[in-house]
């Protein structure tokens, strides 16, 4: 068994290793994820956390990349997480040839950890938010979670950070299409990267009419800025983290983060809740409570319902 | 309030209006829907329960329209669940021109139900069970469960039938489709129909060579016949009562029958109670106590699993 507190101790204290140990812990539903996050809850809160969300190609993982170098250039500790399938951070691979990667991957000051989107116990929404619980009580200043806009979950978790940040690229026919996908309804903060391509001042135009951009709004209300980047080169980045940083304050001053982190912890207590009370009753599955209380439904002794609320009543332990 | 053992009565009787009256009670999740089960529970045992599954076009519902006909020939009584949603069986019309179901609509002997595919409560592996279950307790003595061989929930449903009836057609491509839905491995009786088409004959040799039916078997097995069948003329027919007879005797020598009602039946009890976990966890979003929970939560006060815990237990009624 792995002494948690020390591991702990460790990951405040900055080292990697501590911290990917830690992830791999709760990522993997390990015996000792209770005793991990019962150890972490009290370090956490400290985190900003920003979502990342776009279709392929719309240069997700670059843009995670120049704002990780400008967090770092403020003295900022960073985390990712990158649920995107096709971000060169995910797949457990930091490729050498990708200069902009691993020039971060030797930064003691930033954390990557890739997530696959299958084969997690309860899916995405069970694992990511752990991981980035992690991330926050290992001292991250900011998180940056990077997911691909596609599918419902991935979209989910961007929906559910502090910041989200919509990412789209001139001339992919991104209007229609990420419309489609929902991602467009929440964004805080909208990036039309590609900039230097031809169509950016179009698909911003776009952009600015679909969410009726143009259009009064009550005073107070935020209103999603439309920023302009070319990410490779880092152009426009230090007007996303200003986006970002006027998003936070505006947040702050309404009350919203708050309410915006209860919800995502209630999501999240929810998520868990619902996983563990499936797990438990997919154990029956051949056990031999659940076989005798069929064999009781099958006689007509006992009808399906008041046979399901026995078996609640077994796997909650309550009456049993 | 419906005046359930009065309705129960009356289905009993044989009266159709009190039997399509207990099945949308018990499909509706109406506020009766347990004080149903618990009256119908007692009744039921004394139906045979015969799946019939296949892609469309093969012929399904002029297959069970067939069997309708063989069976009232006998003199038993007949209920029809259509899940299949391009059975003209379902959608709630039983339209004129076609004949040979006209003639069952009026048949005092004959239960008709069509069941959407989509917006039930728990999906189909909820609602199928509880009215086949009405049915039974109905008084048929024979229970035709028509699906469509395509989604899993309907491959399931017809696999948890006393006896599988999986149809295919000459022509159709089917063998390897079927295979690729996986049908081919929960049929107890393989029915070609449409069998003075072309192909007939290649398609039931295909067949009897992926079912590996010339190959030996351990003795006292049960080797899935293959049935040639014009359903529209009702050619075969009493070939395919002849063999679902067959394999119920099969299945009651072998106890074969009492252990499939019995898995059947912990499975339906098992979808009862994540069905109704699921619902008492959704019905707490934008609940104080979930709203409490998570502000918990975020505060660092509690983790989310300890915040899950007291969350089940309040959805359980344990510890509450």
């Amino acid at each position: 068994m792995v002494d948690v507190s020390e591991l702990v101790a460790r990951a405040r204290e900055g080292r990697p290793r501590a911290v990917a140990r830690l992830i791999s812990l709760v990522e993997g539903a390990s015996p000792q994820l209770r005793e991990v996050m019962a150890a972490l809850a009290p370090l956490t809160g400290g985190a900003y956390v920003v979502g990342l969300t776009g279709s392929p190609g719309v240069g997700k993982s670059t843009s995670t990349s120049a704002l990780v170098t400008a967090y770092r250039k403020a003295g900022r500790r960073v985390g990712v997480l990158a649920v995107d399938p096709s971000s060169p951070f995910s797949g457990g691979a930091l490729l050498g040839d990708r200069v902009r990667m691993s020039q971060h991957a030797s930064d003691p000051g930033v954390y990557i950890r890739s997530m696959a989107t299958r084969g997690h116990l309860g899916g995405l929404a069970w694992a990511a938010p752990q991981a980035i619980r992690v991330l926050d009580a290992a001292g991250c200043d900011v998180i940056l979670v990077e997911t691909v806009g596609v599918g419902q979950s991935e979209v989910e978790i961007a929906s559910q950070a502090d910041t989200s940040v919509v990412l789209l690229a001139p001339g992919m026919g991104d209007g229609i299409q990420a419309a489609k996908a929902g991602i467009l309804e929440i964004g805080d903060v909208y990036v039309v990267n590609k900039a230097d391509r031809e169509g950016a001042d179009a698909t911003a135009r776009e952009l600015n009419h679909m969410l009726g951009l143009g259009e009064s709004r009550a005073a107070g209300d935020w209103r999603p800025p439309i920023v302009k980047t070319v990410a490779a080169r880092g152009e426009g980045t230090d007007e996303v983290v200003e986006a970002l940083e006027k998003h936070r304050a505006w947040m702050e001053e309404h009350g919203a983060l708050s309410a915006r982190r209860t919800r995502r912890a209630a999501r999240e207590v929810e998520t868990i809740a619902v996983t563990a009370l499936r797990e438990r009753i997919a154990d029956l599955r051949g056990d031999a409570r659940l076989e005798a209380l069929a064999g009781r439904v099958v006689a007509g002794d006992l009808d399906p319902y008041a046979a399901a609320d026995e078996l609640i009543a077994g796997v909650t332990g309550n009456g049993s």
